[in-house]
């Protein structure tokens, strides 16, 4: 089951302009950016805001995902992740409801997470992840 | 200052689907939809995820922003909405680093509140709302 927003993916260009940005008008407090993505091809800095987390998503390689995205359609909001109890048979679940994921789960910063088709959740592309699992 | 993520906000093409969707697949809860936006244009329907809410919105008259949006984007994650302490405070700093608000702050749902232009916050469609404040 889906148990809360674990955070919000954005998409941008330039992960140090959008830091000082985020710093110096949003006031908040990005931390130092980590190299990620399942081919080490990401450079994220993580973003607390309350009790949720940003995550700014800068592609550091142009083979990227990251990167087509941006080329296609821009900075923004690019994905939303929920956290599950349990990310196999949530998956099971979805798969059964005709939802497509991209790929099997992979280790990652926070545990297991997958992705999901945009095209079978009304437009948005959804990140599943558990916490705590490897 | 930014408090927490208040909202996400989801533009969706036929908020009925969507919230099968949402119930059937996703196993949440979507809220019967009310009429929203400052000219009565959406339909909105709220989904609680833990401690944070999805906002599904249909646009319900063609000339609505959110209609246009539809059209040229598609579905997809449309903003991000910032609970701020003193809305009017946070604007004005806000201006004085240069970001365009789209309009003054206008009664809703949840109180007083303001959208952002995008092109100067990287690409994100940002909301803020002092809560309580009419």
């Amino acid at each position: 089951m889906i148990k809360q927003i674990s955070h919000l993916g954005l998409a941008v260009k330039d992960l140090e302009k959008t830091m000082v940005f985020y710093r110096s008008v949003l006031r908040l407090d990005p931390a130092e950016p980590i190299v990620g993505g399942n081919e080490r091809d990401l450079s994220v800095s993580l973003v607390k805001v309350g009790d949720a987390t940003l995550e700014l998503i800068q592609p550091i390689k142009e083979t990227s995902v990251m990167a087509k995205y941006l080329e296609k359609r821009g900075e923004g909001i690019h994905h939303v992740c929920f956290e599950v109890d349990d990310i196999d048979a949530e998956l099971e679940w979805m798969k059964s409801k005709g939802l497509e994921a991209l790929g099997t789960p992979k280790p990652g910063a926070e545990g297991m997470s997958v992705f999901l088709h945009p095209k079978s959740t009304h437009g948005i592309l959804i990140e599943l992840v558990q916490k705590g699992k490897e």
